[in-house]
């Protein structure tokens, strides 16, 4: 019998792994709808920009060989200088491209930080409810993950603060734009005291910001990571909800020592992302198509949203609260009574065909955390399609009360 | 001062990681000929079929969306299926497409490997010499790496036997076929001993086999996988030198319970790998480039190895050892007298230009060992530049005698 890793032969590693498989299943029935998948609206893909962009790039004489060729472990380098220019100064995070680092897709920048940073038992501090894909990452590494309570500003401050004394954490993880799952937003003020609370503590920080462009209507917020004065703040982002998940492209934002070891740490992950993937999205952004498409794509996301708004109002039980994201591509609702939203999926599952994350997932403190709970995306279902499936699930969530 | 796992707070994992970094460093200067690089020729890259393809992937009505969305984890079905079909089948290893998961590259299987295997203190047999890059990772992971003989049919399985004997190693690491660095390719009748060792003592094998395809002359060898009646064995592949290193895709080929760990393995590390590669991959196989392209890149290494005989057997100094591979890109050498060639390379960088890499490197038992040996790639340089190359860097050798 296969000997395999203490880690990896823990029954409970391997069950969190297995519900992790299931909780983001897409609908495969003809009919359904799925507001589980947190994926970018198809009509948000730049195909065309990219039949266009491939016929000049594979070229021996234009990119070609630079984009099949072996390349470096932080990625091709005028990638990393238009995301300094373009992506990350008009947000007031001023960088070099040497503190800026290609991976692959948003989730890579967690796992690589892991590798550095965590030694068994060392604590996190996450959101409460939390992404959990980074925290299915965090339970590998033998983190202890210590949830933190919100509100609709996000993290709460003297929680963090009073944790961060309690458990002397190494690290601090949040998303906060238009956070996943509940599509809530970090407060300014807030954003600064966090950055404050890192370097008095010396706790790292990631800014986990991969919805941050997709915002609809409200004021842009500043990162985190320019209150950074202390160098504890890593600002991970992704290319994945901008340009394409297919793509697998993210990157990370981190001051010299940190990134020593990142870069280190992605070499022997596997030595450097994709070229092609790399060259045909700096050829995007270089060539001018992202503006245009970010007002496309936002103004997609800003209807579906609308619409999610006006259905749940319309036909979700009386009682029930959800949030009112001003970006990103979901909102968070909690059901009044006693509904159990693991078992009411799979009976809408079943019987209506349609999708939805339950809420206990996102809860690292377990029991019946978020029980009443549900994430429901919008982004990747047309507003028609919003209409109809809300009011069929609201339909039904009503016989239950 | 930010704290680092205790792993990457050793010095000497950083000094590892330094020494890596140096090893491989492209020739910048502009007359300079770089025998140290194992890329693939640019002339091997296959920049005109992808523009072909990229036109069709790159519709809405094609594999526009497909190639832009998110994934699943093993990679796209058919992708794996013609690997299966096109690239196993006919060498021998019979397997379904869900024993295939798609990899950012070769080096990230070894990475996922000792994710599932490896505890602190484990064993792995390797090669002497052996391929730096993995046994940096396995360093990572705190393995204790021993090395075992090999002579011109590759590894020696009394010394493997006795080895595993001695330390019960977890896994054995080899590149069985145009071994990297030395070019050797293990014979048959060792490729089925050492499958049968695997399951005799319950040891995973980790059969690297990047440069299989690249065979220029001799017979084609059976992986030792289709010795695998055990299920020991796991076979690891790449795109990178028959299709692109910048695709960063390769393979894995498991058995079931090796399998569904790895999977979650890459879910933790970065999800999927990169979809624009997969199915630019895919159509290019599916759509019979490939028989013709390897039939064209053999030929253009196959005239690079014979310059590279032809040069040092004429003008290294006598007494000079060195391998005739049958395929792949490197050969290794081995300087009479007293040469040392990490003071050599230094010397022939910064006077000829000329850049190789030195012997030490690959030899984890440290020492004197591979103080005079030297691995010479040809693959990436053409045949006038190998004559000029080898003679010049053969005179100056000359000098030290």
């Amino acid at each position: 019998m296969t000997q395999f890793s203490k880690r990896w032969s823990d029954p409970a590693l391997v069950a969190t792994c297995d519900v992790m498989d299931r909780l983001f299943q897409p609908m495969t029935a003809a009919d359904g709808i799925a507001f589980s998948i947190g994926s970018p609206a198809v009509e948000a893909l730049p195909v065309d920009a990219l039949r266009e962009i491939s016929q000049d790039v594979f070229r021996r004489d234009g990119r070609g060989i630079e984009a099949l060729a072996y390349g470096t472990k932080m990625g091709i380098r005028d990638l990393r200088e238009i995301i300094a220019s373009e992506l990350l100064a008009p947000k007031g995070v001023h960088t070099s491209a040497d503190n800026i680092l290609i991976t692959a897709g948003g989730l890579e920048t967690m796992k690589l930080l892991c590798d550095i940073f965590l030694d068994p038992g060392d604590v996190i501090l996450v959101e409460s409810p939390t992404f959990v894909h980074c925290v299915m990452i965090f339970q590998i590494f033998n983190a202890v993950c210590i949830p933190c309570q919100m509100d609709n500003d996000g993290l709460i401050m003297e929680d963090v603060e009073a944790k961060i004394q309690k458990y002397h954490p190494k690290m601090i993880y949040t998303v906060p734009t238009f956070q996943n799952p509940t599509g809530v937003t970090l407060s300014q003020d807030r954003r600064q005291k966090l950055a404050e609370l890192a370097a008095k503590y010396d706790v790292i920080v990631i800014e986990d910001d991969p919805y941050r462009d997709i915002r609809f209507q409200g004021k842009d917020l500043l990162p985190i990571k320019t209150f950074d004065e202390a160098g504890k703040v890593v600002l991970a982002n992704s290319f994945s909800k901008i340009f394409s998940p297919g793509s697998r492209l993210g990157y990370v934002v981190a001051p010299d020592d940190i990134m020593d070891k990142i870069a280190y740490a992605k070499v022997a992950t596997n030595s450097h992302s994709s070229k092609i993937s790399e060259v045909l999205a700096a050829e995007f952004f270089k060539r001018g198509y992202f503006p245009d498409h970010l007002k496309r794509i936002c103004a997609i996301y800003r209807e579906r949203c609308a619409a999610m708004m006006e259905a749940l109002d319309a036909y979700f039980p009386e009682g029930t609260k959800h949030t009112y994201p001003d970006g990103g591509l979901f909102t968070w609702a909690e059901l009044p009574g006693d509904i159990d939203t693991t078992e009411l999926l799979k009976e809408t599952m079943d019987k209506l065909h349609i999708s939805f994350v339950a809420g206990r997932g996102f809860y690292v403190e377990g029991g019946d955390a978020g029980k009443n709970c549900m994430r429901i995306s919008f982004g990747a279902v047309p507003p028609d399609k919003i209409y109809t499936g809300i009011k069929r699930l609201g339909d039904y969530i009503k016989t239950k009360l």
